[in-house]
């Protein structure tokens, strides 16, 4: 499964680039498969696993703040192991510009 | 922490009640707080538990399934669990027209 | 369409309800159907209608705030435009524990 | 402001990449900053334009689906007009790692 997640303190004011900065050091080095964008990570990987990933991000930011945001959207696709590299560029296939 | 939880099959055609009847059904088992809304249940209780929760609707929803799509966005706040009586009531409170 | 709608300041501290309570109004004087959630608001209508309501919480919310953090989960099926009495019940009627 | 969007047909199937790419058509035709990623479609720019693409593409979609699901979640900071370029950079440069 791929799950596009996005997690900030909601107390730490405008700027948390510096909360984001730690999620990423968790997200790399977990070993999963992982693209950053500029609205989320996307993480690949099994239930179990993603799910401990975002778990420590959480846990880690819970002891800097008071109040937490996280959003979570999950495709899971039987089957499907490597849908980071490849879903962008199925679609791409199919457009007339391409 | 409160989690307003979506999932449906996306292939599964126009209509998904008959997935989301299973669904509550698994949450109104589980003796967690929750409340249903026309967009998504909002689920109340600590981490592990309530993705326990989703973990169990999500495993049955791919023995029907071949893709599935959920969405999760997590409200934590220190000290607070009884968010899903107090919230909507709170600002109503602060309402001009309350 | 049924939309279900969250927005915030993320610059604003911990507590939100104030902002809250000014969406409230913006909605509630729109004359669309809409369900208070403790996650977020359901707005049912037009496209059009439903984001000029929208879009007057933003405005007023960047009166206040530097940087506004906003949701949006739109579920739009042709035909209906009871959605939010409706799909609980549907869902419900399906349920073995119903 | 930039918004991270998806939108597909919820009763399509399980392959929806046919659609996604007239998605991306509608998107890379309109001049916005975009970036795709496995997971939906960021675009930057004003309110009025970037929902105009937006429901351009609602628009096509309906053309040949009845139901269709839509997520948009939108980070607006006042004078900031190129978060695509910036944001994970402005993370990366405070990571240890980095």
């Amino acid at each position: 499964m791929i799950v596009d997640f996005t997690i900030f303190p909601t107390d730490a004011g405008e700027s948390v680039s510096a909360y984001v900065a730690q999620v990423f050091e968790i997200i790399e080095a977990s070993g999963l498969k992982y693209e950053h964008h500029s609205m989320g990570t996307n993480i690949e990987g099994d239930w179990d696993e993603v799910m401990a990933v975002i778990k420590s991000c959480r846990d880690l930011m819970l002891e800097q703040s008071n109040r937490i945001s996280i959003s979570l959207r999950i495709d899971e696709r039987k089957g499907v192991t490597n849908g980071i590299e490849r879903k962008v560029a199925s679609a791409r296939a199919k457009m007339n510009r391409a």
